[in-house]
């Protein structure tokens, strides 16, 4: 079975279980087999449509009712069959959304480590150095880097911690196994996205 | 007695009390009395000084002993008659200092407001909404513009509440008002930097 997640800059394939990622803006393969899809990107969806004529939207398939207005689907297929639990998927942003009795109560936008690193440089040449991912976030900081470095890590925990109260914390994405290792109550899952697009196609298997 | 405070982006003149500011690359005035500058942009200063012949660097007159390494010559200036505090100069960058028993344990710096905000829209033009400075900070956003804009304010509260813990908290600096509403610990000062440069020329009074 061939998955795809279509993001605004990588198309994330799931082939057999299998990850492959190419930029939207790259070559992609011919694939002979069906491809179910989700995409929040109109323009690199019509690419995949152009390439192979047997793919499958998802979305009309997705249950998942919130009073939030403006909620992308990749977020709403990562919550979709959760329970009681904070999700955060850290990618270039980082989504954090509350699941309260299979109810979604909202949630907020961090930016992404990398898009968060990036700032600074942008404020001050003197400002450009690379994230300390071993800064002691106990102790504070005498020195540029580890000032930097201790401002972001806790500028995204801090207000995750604060919104959890000790609930379980569900991480995802590709910074998502870097960040849970900051909370206690946490646990990494690195396909949420893929597990549950093959939920919903087992739901539903008409369309298989 | 004319003061100025040398950005990266800005002259920030205090004339006899009255602010002006004016861009580092824009035209300006010739003054014709002596001035007190501090500066962390040497192009900027060569220009000062080429439009003005009296001139004093203030900063070999400054005492301030910290092992932090690389902190800029505005944030020893804002910190070096402090004694128990942690102040919050909350500009293009938002630097967050510890003072204790008139030492400085170290600090942090978180990008500012704008810079925060700014990240979003490079992330993907979705994330491109307006800061709420209203936004309910004890509810669950339920929109993109509130989904950011209270992950930009937890972001730079909750990593200053965890440091402070109840000590009294100082802000200054164009945001310093703003974000010192959202502690009951705080003071807003704002012009501690001239403030400063002028109990440094009074206890230098040699160059006066």
């Amino acid at each position: 079975m061939i998955l795809c997640d279509i993001g605004n800059t990588t198309f994330h394939f799931n082939i057999n279980g299998e990850e492959q990622r190419y930029l939207v803006n790259s070559e992609i393969p011919d694939f002979k087999e069906r491809i179910y899809y989700i995409s929040v990107n109109e323009n690199a969806t019509a690419k995949l449509k152009h390439k192979n004529d047997d793919i499958i939207d998802l979305e009309p398939y997705l249950e998942f009712k919130t009073k939030y207005v403006g909620m992308g689907l990749d977020r709403k297929i990562a919550c979709c069959f959760l329970e009681d639990t904070i999700l955060v998927d850290a990618g270039s942003a980082i989504t954090v959304d509350i699941m309260k009795k299979k109810k979604h109560k909202g949630g907020f936008i961090l930016p992404g480590l990398k898009a968060f690193r990036d700032i600074y440089p942008q404020i001050s040449h003197k400002l450009d150095v690379d994230l300390n991912t071993k800064v002691n976030l106990d102790k504070i900081p005498l020195c540029t880097k580890d000032a930097i470095s201790y401002a972001i890590l806790k500028s995204i925990i801090e207000p995750i911690k604060k919104v959890s109260k000790k609930k379980q914390i569900t991480f995802t994405g590709g910074d998502g196994e870097f960040l849970s290792k900051f909370f206690d109550n946490s646990i990494y899952k690195k396909d949420i996205i893929f597990e549950n697009m093959r939920r919903i196609i087992d739901a539903n298997n008409c369309i298989t």
